[in-house]
Parts: C-alpha cells; structure tokens; sequence
C-alpha cells in the first residue's frame, strides 16, 4: 500500500514541486491523489490533469482542501507544501489541523513567530512534519554525520561551510524572473534572502553533520545588486558551544558558482570535506596521514551511507536521490506511525519541525547581527 | 495513459533489474504489470508481490507469459529483458514474435549469430527494439555528440576511450559471488569477460559521441587472474573510417577504479573529455584557448543535453537519471508507434538492434584478433 | 656583474635561509659573499665554509658585519635578513644605517613601533628594502592583479582567502620543534601566531592580488592547543574601502592541508581563483559563462604573469621559482639604484617596507579585536 | 670546489639550454665556464658573454672546443651538449674522444648506429655520460619507482602512459618556427616526430618508473598534419617480458594538452598514478582500500623522494627542481669518479647511455611496425 500524498503549489513548471514529485516517486513509496497546485482554478486542474489526479481532488484553495480530503476514507496521509516561504505557514496549519502529516519545504516560515507557532501545533497534535533541508539526504553527508559521531575526527575545532551561487549576481529579480522575484521580496521570502534560500541549508548542513550546536553568530550582509531588498551576500562567523570556531558564506553574487555547497569540519584527529557537486566522495584527512576519499558505495562506507544509497559505488547519485532519502525515511516514518509503533525520534535523519524552527531563527539572528553593524548575539535567547 | 511493461529476470536482489524499474519509473511513464523474474515459481511470485504486481501475471516462465499478456486485453506494450547475456535472445525472440516491443540490456546477445537473428526479426515484425547501452543517456554525452555533429571539433584525429573497474582484480568468481560467477563463464556471458561487459559500453559510447565508424580493431587480451576463463583486461587499437585513430582500454583489474568510463576526443579544432564519475561537466578545449567545463545545466548547454536534463545546472543528475532518458526516448518511440505515427528512425538517441549487433560484433572480432596474436581485423568482413 | 649579496640568520639546515639563497641563485644576478649566520661564532663560520664564502667574511654577529661589510670597497650590496621575527629589526635597523639596502623575511618585526621604525629609516635614507611576502612572486598571482587592474572582474564584491595548515595540530612547540617553538613564543614571533607566520601572507595578498584596500576587521582567534601561547586559527571578516567584503582564515590546525593558501575574487564580471598547491593555473568565470581555466604559459597569460615565467606552459613551476621571482626584480631595482636611475616606484610588484608595516599592523588589529570579544576595528586609526 | 661545465648549443634565447643551466646552477655544484653555443662565431660569443663566460672560451666549433678544454689545465669536466638530435653524437664522441664526461639532451641520437656507436665509446673510455630523460628527475617518479620496488604493487599487470601535447596541432613547421622545424625534419630529428621528442620519454618513464622491460611492441603512426614529414600521434601497444601490458600514447596533436605526461600502473596489489603537471603528488590505491595522495614531502614519502626534494611539502617543485636533480645526481658520480671511488653503477637514478640506446631503438622499432601495417616487433632482435 502506497502513502497518499497531496500537494500544494508546485504547479507545472516550478521547479521544486517537480523535484517533490520525482523524489516521491523514486522508491515507490507514495502516491500522488491530490493537489492544490495554483490558487487559479483553472491552472489548478491542468497541472492536476497532467500529473494524472483525479478532478475532483484538483483543489484551487487549500483550506478546501484540507477539509475535503480529511472527510474522504481514502483522504492523503500527507501534504507536501511547496510554496514560497510565506505560504508555508498558513497551509501547514490548516492540515496539521486535520490531522494530516505535513512534508514542508524550507526554510519553515517567513517568520520566527510562525514557525514556533507550527512548532507548538506539531507538538500538539502529534502528527510528523518534515522540513525538506534536502542536503541532508545525500549518503556522504550521513556518511560524514556518522563518523563524527564515531569520533572519527577527534574533539571538533574548526568548520568551514559556504554555499556559493551566481544566479543572483545581476537584479534578475526586476526582469520578470519569478524564482528570483519572490526570493528577493520581503513580503514572500521574509527577512532574509541568501540567507533563507541557502544560508538555511549551510546552517542546517552545520549542525545535522557535526552534531555541534551554534551558540552565538555574528553577520555581515550585503546586498551587492543596485535595488535589492534582501541580502545577497552573508559573511558568518559562529562559536560552536563546544568552543569550535566557525565560518559561514552564503552568496547568491557568486560569479562561477553554479550550487557551490561545501563543508569542511576539521577536529584534532582528523579532518572530512564534502562538496555538493561531486556528491559521492567525501575528502578523509587522518592527522599526520595522506589524504583519502571515500566514495558512496565504497569500502569504508558505512550503515549511515549505504541504507541511503541504491546502487553501486562510481555509478553516481545525485541531487533527487539524495531528496527521495528524505521521503523514504519519512515514508517509513508515516507507516510506523500508522501501525502505532512510531520509529525512536531520536534519529534526526529527516529533518523536523524543530529544525525549521532553527532555521528561521538563524536568518533573524543574522539579519539582526548585521543590522547592528556587525555584533555577537547568542542563539538561544 | 502509462506503458504497460512487463520483466524477464531482475528478480529481488539482482542490481540491473532494479535499475531498469527505477528507471521506468522516474518519469511516470511506464507501469510495471507482469514479469517472469525467476524461473523457480514460488520466487518469481516472492519478487512479483513485493512490486506490487498481481499475482496472475506473475510468470515463471517467459513464454508463458509472451503468451498470456499478447492474449490479455490489457497485456504489456513491451518487456524489459536483464537477464544473463545467454538468456537475452530466446526471451527477445519470443516477445517479438508475440507482437510486443523489447527493451533488452546489452550486450545483445552471448553470440553474433543470436544478435544476427533478434535483428533479423526486429526488421520483419517492424517492432521497436531498445539495448540499453545506458551511459549514451547521460545528457553531456549527448553534449558531446551534438557539438561534434554541429562540427564544433572539426575533423576528428584521435578517440581515446577506456573502462576501468577494480572488482575483477582477484578471482571473485570462484567465491560464490554471482554477478562475477556468470560475467566469467563462457556459457554464460559468451567469448568475451570485460569485453562484453563493460568494452561494449565503451565501444558504443565511441561511435555514439563521435559519429564515427569503426573500421578495423587489433586486440590485446589477457585474463590476469589464474583459473579465470574470460579476458579482464582489453587493450584495443580502432581505426576509424574517416581516418582517425583510436585506443580502447577495457579492464576490470584496474585497481582504484570503481566504474571509470572515460571517453577523450580530439579533433583538429577541439576536444572534448567526458568521465561517467563525474558526468555533470564535460570539458571541452578549443585550439589555442583555455580550457573550459561545460556543465549539465549550464550556459552552454544546448538542446540534446537540455531534454535530457530534469533540474538546473549544479544540482547533479546521475546514472539512474541518464538511465532513465534511455527508458523516457523510448517511451515516446512507443507512444509514437502506437499513434502509427512513428517519430523518424534516423534519430539514434536510443540504442537500437542494429547498435546491439555491433557491440556483439565488436567482442567477437576483438576475440578473434587476441587469438591470432593481436592482428588487424576488419569490422565488416 | 652579479650584486654582491650578505645574509643574516638561515645557517646550515634552516629551511628558509637555504630557501632565499636558492631564490639569489636561480638567475644568477647574486652572489653570496658574507654571512652572519648564527650567533655562535664556530656553528656561523662552519655554514659559511659550506656555502663557499671566504673564512673573513663570516662573522658571529650582525652588528659587527655591518660595519665591516660597510668599511670594504667590496662589501655587499644587500643583505638578506632571515632570522626569526624579533631578529629583524636591529638588524635591518643596522644595515639601513650602513648604507646597505635590505631584504627582510616577514612578517616585517614583532612589533608596530618597530615596524614604523623601520619604514621611517627607509624613508630618510632612500634605500631600497625588500620584505619578502613571496607569493607575490607566482606568475599567475601576477596574472590575476593584472586582470583585475585591467578591470576584467568588474567592481569587486566579495574575498574569500584562506592559509590553511595542519603541522601544528599538536603541541609541536613543546617536544623541541625548533620551528615551531618561536612561532609560538611570544618574545621571539610578536603577538600572532598563525596571524604571524601565515596570517600576514593571506592579508598581503589579498592587497596585492585586489588592490583593494581592508579598511576595517573583526577577528576571532583560538589557541586550541592546550598549552599555547599563540593562536592558532583566526577567522577574520574583513571590510574594504570600496565596499567589498572579505573573509579571511588562518588556521595551523587545519588537519589536512600542507600549505593552503588560497584566494577567490569575486566581482560584478567576473571570478578568479588560484590555488598555491597549484600554483600553475587560475580558474577564471566571466558571468554567464562557462568556467575556464588560464595556465602559466598559456595563451591568455599576460605580461606580468609572461615576465615572471622562466619556462613554457605545462611544465610546472613552484614555489622556489616564485620566490626567485622577488629576488631578480628586487635585482632590478637595486641595479636601477645603482646606475641612478631608479625604476618608478609605482610598480609594487616588490612588496616594500609600507606592506611590511601594513602586516605588523594587521597582526596587532586582529589580535586587539579578539581580545576586546570580536569587534570591528579600523585599520588606519 | 665546483664541477667545470661546457656547454654546446643553447645560445640566447633556446629553450632546453637555459633549462640546463638553471638546472646547474640550482644546487651550486657546477660552474659554467666554456661554450660552443653557436655555430656562428659572432652569436656565440654573444651568448658567452651574456652568460659571463671569458672571450677565450667562447667557441664556435666543438671539437675546437674539446681540444682546447682538454689542454687546459682548468678545462671542463664535463659537457651538456643541448642542440638538436642529429648534432648529439658528434659532439659527443669528440668530447669522450677527449676524456671529457657528457651529458646529452635527449633522444640521444638521430640513429640507432649512431647510439651504439655512443654506447661503445663510453664502455671503452670508462668516462660518464648522462641522458637527461628529465622527468625521472621529479621526486615522486622515484617515489613511485622505489614503491614498485618495494613490492607495495604485487605483481604488475598493465601500464597506460600518455604524453599528449597540442603545440603541433598545426603546420608550424612550416611557418618558421624553429623549435618545430627541426623536430618535424626527419635530417634533424631522425626517424621519429612526437615518437623522440615525447615518445621517448614516455617510454623511459615507464621503464624506470616500474623496473620492467619492454619486450614487444606495435605501433600505429599517424602524420594528422598535411605535410607533416614525421609522426605526430603515436598509439603503441606495448608487451613487457613479466607478462604485463601496457598502452602508450604519444601525440602532439592533442588539443588542450600542455605537457600531459601521465602514467598509470596497476598490479595486483595496488595502482599508482602521477601527472606531471601536478608532479607533487602520487595517487595510490590499495586493492580494495580507499584511493590515496601521497605528497611530495608528506609522511609517506620515502627515501628516494625525499633525497630529491629541497623544501617541505605543500611547497611545489616543478620541472627545474627535478632536472636539477639529474644535474646534481650526475655531480655526485663526477665527484666520486674524480675521487677514483666511483658510486656503484646499479643506481639507475641518472639515466646513462644504455637507456639511451634503448630510447633510440624504441622510436626506430616503432616506425618499423607501423610501417609494416602494424604488426608486432621484438626489442631485442
């Protein structure tokens, strides 16, 4: 029996809903039945149309549907919610408010204070919700997130991430492109630009490999692009509340970065670094040892990596394999669930609520750092 | 509406046959209804359950099962054969003559007379026939085949090809293990060992990209392994019709190499380089310029690259994605076939049986010319 | 007629006196004619034995060589100051007091006041001083000042630098390192450590490379060592006088990394990077275009890069080449001194004892900025 | 006391000359004090002067030369002869004729009769001779050659080595370019284009490097370049007397190379791989291990790199450090010759005339099986 998922935006054409879609699909796990694809009607049925969803489950409004599918007996399990970040909050409500588990792209919300609100909802209900931090689906990512933990590295010291890109080096937002036009718009995106977009994932990617926690940052960020209401550029610097220093860059001005995510974490035994583009291997420096890699699917690759891999080593995974992890674990997740025998919550392997929560308070606390000209200000308070 | 598809072998556990599913499945295209995944019964029907497919149209046996889906109303439009090498013409053969379009994995067959005959067949019934020389998938292979096309290397002087894997380096075949047990058994695999299994890739991908015909061959085997009975090591010299040279290098003793397809091209304006590991960027050199990498997704990323691209530059697509463009070609073939309206056979974007019958050709005359003492052997004689 | 060429520090088996002779070797425009190479007068006249200076021209200390140098109608041209920090001063004080002109290893001193010392006494006696921030001397960093001069990156918006090394991963300093233990005393190395010994190198090239000038910066320095006196990682944000923006590290505890130095440039046109461990090669990416990649040597190599090369593209040249590189324009300069007809000042390409303060300066903002928590602080004030 | 070296050909303005100069000058263990640079009298004594050499040892003829250094009492030691092939074995014999050590460029002549005829003469004069098969030089080439050695390989299987180089990708020969003129002029270079230009050294490479010897060989030539008198691609296949196989590629029509020299080795144990264009590391995998770099000066460089190598890791070296390596290597042997306690011969370090008889015999048998057809010729018959 498939998992019965909803969507809502997505509609033919934007990118991210298809990438839900596919990763929905790769394991086979889920079945698309319903959808809210465009608050126009008429679009709504056409994408519907094209996806094969029946008419009547093409939705203009997700409140209508939310209430629709929650009073079907074959309603959706679970909504996937891909709309700009302002959009996430109000429909992610409205199903957690039926009862229906929620897969929410991020960041969480366009705003602290409605992302606690989800946050107390979903402790509430007790329903699941996954934030889609999707770099944490790729296998050497889990593979580097579990040889931390082994203590592979040591005492941590040191972690550099950025997360590069050119898209946004011209004001492309002023020329009708849509992608870019909610993203560096205030009311859509909330108050952070390349910080929400990617900073978010830098941050999470930070946390979810190392198992540190940010204690305190501190931000510089600019907004290089003529116009532009939101930051293009941010220039981090965290304290771990181990004591390791880190370094965060997120930058959408980036010429000759096409998706540049990169994390290199250094400890006293040892150092690991991982590149988004070249997904697979994952650079293993031993102290006073030459350098290796370690390759998806390889030798030293362990439990953590190869239950998120599906085929053999030097045949080469990418982006949608590593975003259909996270609708497997969620899938396995949605069906311990519905046996009543919910998996420990303790593997953090999907990304939830909380770190959503996380998410959107790290853009506020950098947006704010940086307003004051460049401070420290603690994370927790 | 969805293709009905069918299976022979790819019963649980075997790498290709799940492949092909993830394959089929990627795009939404295909429905998976009917297979003979094992020839012991109570298996095949083990396999069939766990994909979801009802338990009358689970076969063990493949002409029983040609049989009954060419009877059903709703029997399959094509079957997808991964068995063994040996296994691949009597199951061809079969849904063939049953009216049903195939999708074979290379090579073709374990002999040339077997290819001769499956083509034979194909040219009579005027059915469509797939071998998935899968990496011709890849979208910057088909870069690389559009720009030459286009003449962007000029007159093509040099093509250096090699496949390298490590797996074979020790005598795996005698341990039990299966995927090397049948790739090194004569009966099996047929009169080639890494030339059948990863040589034919190589030779495809040569004359995919380049447009060019291979002429004549000279072969050097060896089977490095004691005990073992095929060649794991294949050192080839092509001269091209047009003039060119060329050096392809097949072994599956190369330590360090996990699946090292690497194809170089050089004509007397540019090259071009393309590795499978990291098959997201092609570079590319022009005469007398700096050298530059084209990316998946990128600037210079033109129409033959671009559908067969599902998300933006910098987000890596793999081998299952390139795998799938395979499946989704065909796909519109079929549709195309069953409008009676078929999309004109000169475009060659998926493999075909004439394709097939070269990559058996290929093994054999490499064979022969090993034999001989490493001779010149013309390809069409 | 080769200059005549003193040394101070750098005896037998001190890794950057053999370094600096190599580099007045290469191109044959010195000749090493005296030395004081240690303090002990036996352990000073047997280095100088080794190097084939005559038994009257090794002298156990600076002062006294100064005056005897000074005094002969043969004495050197230039002396070459290598010793370790706190031992620039006074001699290069002494030696400029001479009449001697000086080329001194960085950073500059231990000290700002005795930094501004220095450059006073340049000032008023008109002689020429060397310091000698030698990856300056690379042709391709050359290369990509001159690119940027040339305003071929546009305006400039963002500086990743980084200098990154693992060798003092442990209490080296402590287990009788002779390197190691002054670069962590603060009597001997001043008030920075890595900020010292690496730090400057990143922070001079920076400078050099954009010519852009750091108008203020936050620093955030660790000793994570146990025991150490010095940092040994700081993670610097950096603010230029145009409005660029800039990220600098410095880390000996970077597990991993053999000498790391390596910057990014990123302007509103275009991108540079280089790379010290490949010193041969820029990657360049104009916006909106595919990624190229410039060589020593090559096509697109210019004057500054092309008068800095000794041999032909492909054939790699390092890190002694490099270095050589300031010693034969520093040659020029001294010649030009001598005919009294100097080369214009403009050309920096020889760092001078401006960029020597410039360093000092550095060092001691960071560290007052970390002491005060991380708070921004002006360069000029 | 410095080695008193002479120089013919390599007057202002060759490359290969002022590389053997720079090469002898780097350590400071010769002194060059003679030259025939030029057959011309007035260019030659130009080149001497510029090279400060005394108008009395400027020479236009060699054997003038050779006669006069050999009645001097401060006559050279030893002679780098550095012009083109043909005019190596004159100069050669007449300076052993003089009891005068050589060192020769590269291959060591135009003909096979000419080499034995070298050969000969050196066995009966017991006097030095070096050919600079450069690349041997660079200090993991040795690494990687005391590994094979050491056995850390197991039993070798297959080679693939390459020198591809783009700079004859056109008819430059006929556009006055000289160092192309005399390389494509069978009276100049002999039977081989790219075969003794880059050929040569491959082959060397791959003697030196693994300790096999070659045994057979089979060779297609091409001439792309209309015109072209000599070979400019080269696809050999070679068969070594262990029973390995190996593949070499020598073009100088491959677009995009600058100096690719690059060598691969698998044995059945462990591969090893070195470029030359990032000479400085070594890439190592062990058989079912994670793939490795080992670095020049890093902690698993042995004895033979490190007793290359002039400065720590992380710091290149390039191709004149290597070359000087020969230099100074064959400085140690003119030492130990003088001192009548010669270093025992078996240490191949400096390739001498054995290898380079073998060098010539390896282009003569190459353009032999190619112009048979390409068929399979023996070494050493």
């Amino acid at each position: 029996m498939k998992i019965k998922l909803g969507m809502v935006g997505g509609g033919t054409g934007a990118f991210i809903g298809e990438v839900h879609r596919i990763a929905a699909r790769l394991d086979n796990r889920y079945e698309l039945v319903a959808g809210a694809f465009n608050s126009d009607a008429g679009r709504a049925k056409q994408s519907a149309e094209a996806l094969g969803i029946e008419v009547d489950r093409a939705y203009a409004d997700f409140s209508e549907m939310a209430k629709a599918e929650c009073a079907r007996e074959d309603g959706i399990d679970v909504v996937a919610i891909v709309t700009p970040n302002h959009l996430h909050h109000a429909p992610a409500k409205c199903f957690l408010e039926a009862g229906i588990h929620v897969i929410c792209d991020k960041p969480l919300t366009s705003s602290l204070d409605d992302a606690l609100d989800l946050k107390r909802l979903v402790d509430e209900t007790g329903l699941l919700f996954a934030v889609t931090y999707n770099y944490s689906g790729y296998p050497m990512v889990r593979q580097a997130r579990e040889m931390i933990r082994d203590g592979d590295l040591g005492t941590l010291r040191v972690v550099q991430v950025e997360y590069a890109q050119e898209w946004l080096s011209t004001d492309l937002e002023f020329t009708g492109q849509k992608q870019a036009a909610w993203r560096m718009d205030p009311v859509r995106a909330g108050s952070g630009g390349s910080l929400g977009d990617i900073g978010t994932h830098a941050f999470h990617l930070t946390e979810f490999i190392t198992g540190l926690e940010v204690k305190s940052l501190l931000a510089d960020l600019s907004a290089f692009v003529s116009g532009r209401l939101l930051d293009d550029n941010a220039q981090i610097m965290l304290r771990f509340a181990n004591g390791a220093k880190g370094s965060l860059w997120a930058s959408q001005v980036a010429v000759g970065h096409e998706n540049g995510l990169r994390i290199r974490i250094y400890g006293d035994q040892a150092s690991l670094e991982w590149f988004q583009e070249q997904p697979n291997q994952l650079k293993f420096c031993r102290l006073g040892a030459n350098a290796q890699y370690l390759t998806r699917g390889g030798v030293t690759a362990g439990t953590a990596a190869n239950s998120a891999s599906r085929i053999p080593g030097g045949h080469p995974e990418g982006f949608l394999e590593a975003f259909a992890n996270l609708y497997r674990d969620f899938a396995d997740r949605i069906e311990s669930f519905m046996e009543e025998n919910p998996i420990n919550d303790v593997d953090l392997s999907v990304p939830s609520v909380a770190e959503g929560v996380k998410g959107v308070r790290f853009v506020e606390k950098a947006v704010a750092s940086s307003e004051n000209g460049g401070v420290w200000l603690n994370m927790d308070s």
